[in-house]
């Protein structure tokens, strides 16, 4: 029952961590570079390390702290602190809680990035105000992740992988094995693809688009959206197609949830109102006035903070049983 | 803290009620004509007569009693105890558990009747070995419920009208205002609907369904089961097509809830495989492994007992605290 928490994101490029107070402020805070590639045990001693340094450079003891909670991408085995597989990382099957308990003397907690991300926007953030908060992030892939009265909801342990509903059957393959799923064209990759697709062979000749690389494989996200800004057709229907697919899709979850406010994050959503727009639009169009009327959908607005809080409160939660059941082991 | 609760599942043709004991089991049970024409005091009445009857044949004592559920159709405010609006009934604003509680010295708590169902299916019937459930009842309408880990999701308070989800934007206008809602198609008048449609203008001659009745408009969802086990390829079709678009929407679903098990119930499903089969072939062709693998898929088991055990269950946990929040007022 510490009055802090660490709260780590750990991501293929930096891991993010931050010594967080129990009402949300973050009192130290550092980045490392991730480097997976040089071993599991060397990301484990950068997260232990990252720590350790905290505690020093505050001098808060280790018995004010209530332990550290873990944001990793892929696959997490939360109750037993178990990185199933981050493909990112290189971690299969790789006990992370055990570790870091090991290094640190501190118990841990461990989870998928992307619900602490949104574990953080919904009670921090955008959606603190909010008690049931449905929260995306939008960047290399698309993933959601579920807020109930200030907790995290998981499901069976797969819960929020909305990037592979298969949205279009007349789509492209996905890395999934399904066919057209929803993240093979709301995602960065998906928003580029769209692009070079339309400027192949030819099309569209006086795109500002064709202007940007010499190579049209470099082409970004932000791209599109300095495109949009300079009165693009082409990227203003990639932008509008791209949202309403979205929107619709999110019509089908926000009958069986009720959620009370959506969330949109992640790198693709500072494309801002030039997507987020029409995906409101589609949205709002085909729900009942009950959802319409209540519903609130905001931008993210905590940027990498959100993962540290979340990760921080959840490390709060899990070790101590508040507002979540203990593990079982 | 008593050992037992009352269930009732007020519908517009009858009220069932139980005296259900805290392990589930039904030690008393009533049914009377709902009559809703004749009042809301009138209903109030044979609710309250239903309870104290049961008290007086079965000896239980008052004080052994935790409470009374009332599952209801409609918009209900659990918190209140209000029938917001509940049309078949002919309910509007009414303080359904103030005047249960007043009639019987109980404690009363209501809840909308599908999610009620889906409570007792989950916890004593199709769903009873599962963590995560998602239920739903196909009749005259189509709607869902979700439980979690025991627990009854209500959202903002509108969670599970998975109906009006707008699936065909092609389709027909569905009394919510939206168009092509799915339970245009999925339920027991879009069923015989796509039959009275199909055999307009003499479309399908040899069909069986023909001779089920001189006016068409008399057909029904059994007659379509019927036509089907003759071996009628338009009943065929029709399952199909009905059942495919309810697996395609639950495709939607289950990446973002993560359920361990679907449970189906209401009338339309006692179609069984007929319709359940393509139901099932459909989802499991939309969802990745992850979720196929470990995802039961049954019909409901109880009949109308789910009904009743999930509002007792409802009224041990509403009255006592109990795995759920107590009502805030």
């Amino acid at each position: 029952m510490g009055s802090y928490a660490f709260g780590f994101d750990v991501g293929g490029t930096n891991i993010e961590c931050g010594l967080v107070g129990r009402e949300g402020s973050i009192v130290w805070r550092s980045r490392v570079r991730t480097e997976p590639e040089r071993g599991n045990e060397h990301v484990m001693s950068l997260i232990a390390g990252q720590a350790l340094q905290g505690l020093r450079d505050t001098g808060i003891p280790a018995s004010d702290v209530s332990g550290i909670g873990i944001g990793m991408p892929g696959l997490i085995d939360p109750k037993r602190g178990v990185a199933i597989l981050s493909a990112n990382l290189f971690f299969r099957n790789y006990p992370v809680a055990a570790q870091i308990a090991e290094r640190t003397g501190l118990r841990v907690c461990v989870e998928n990035d992307v619900r602490l991300y949104v574990y953080g926007e919904s009670l921090y953030g955008a959606g603190r105000n909010y008690r049931h908060v449905l929260g995306l992030t939008i960047g290399t892939g698309l993933a959601a992740a579920f807020v109930q009265d200030g907790r995290l909801y998981s499901g069976s342990g797969y819960s929020g992988e909305i990037g592979h509903i298969p949205v279009d059957t007349n789509g492209r393959p996905c890395g999934c094995g399904l066919t057209g799923c929803l993240e093979t064209v709301v995602s960065a990759p998906g928003i580029v693809r769209q692009a070079i697709e339309a400027l192949a062979d030819g099309g569209h000749p006086n795109s500002p688009l064709r202007r940007k690389h010499a190579d049209p494989s470099l082409l970004t996200a932000r791209d599109l959206s300095e495109a949009y800004d300079e009165g693009d057709a082409l990227a203003a229907a990639i932008m509008e197609r791209t949202g309403r697919l979205l929107g619709r899709t999110l019509s089908y979850l926000v009958p069986m949830l009720s959620p009370d406010a959506i969330v949109i994050g992640g790198g693709v959503a500072q494309a801002g109102e030039r997507l987020l727009g029409p995906v409101k639009e589609a949205l709002y169009a085909n729900i009942m006035p009950v959802y319409r009327d209540r519903l609130a959908f905001a931008a993210a607005e905590l940027g990498d903070d959100a993962g540290i809080l979340g990760s921080a409160r959840w490390a709060f939660e899990r070790t101590e049983g508040e507002g979540e059941r203990r593990p079982s082991e």
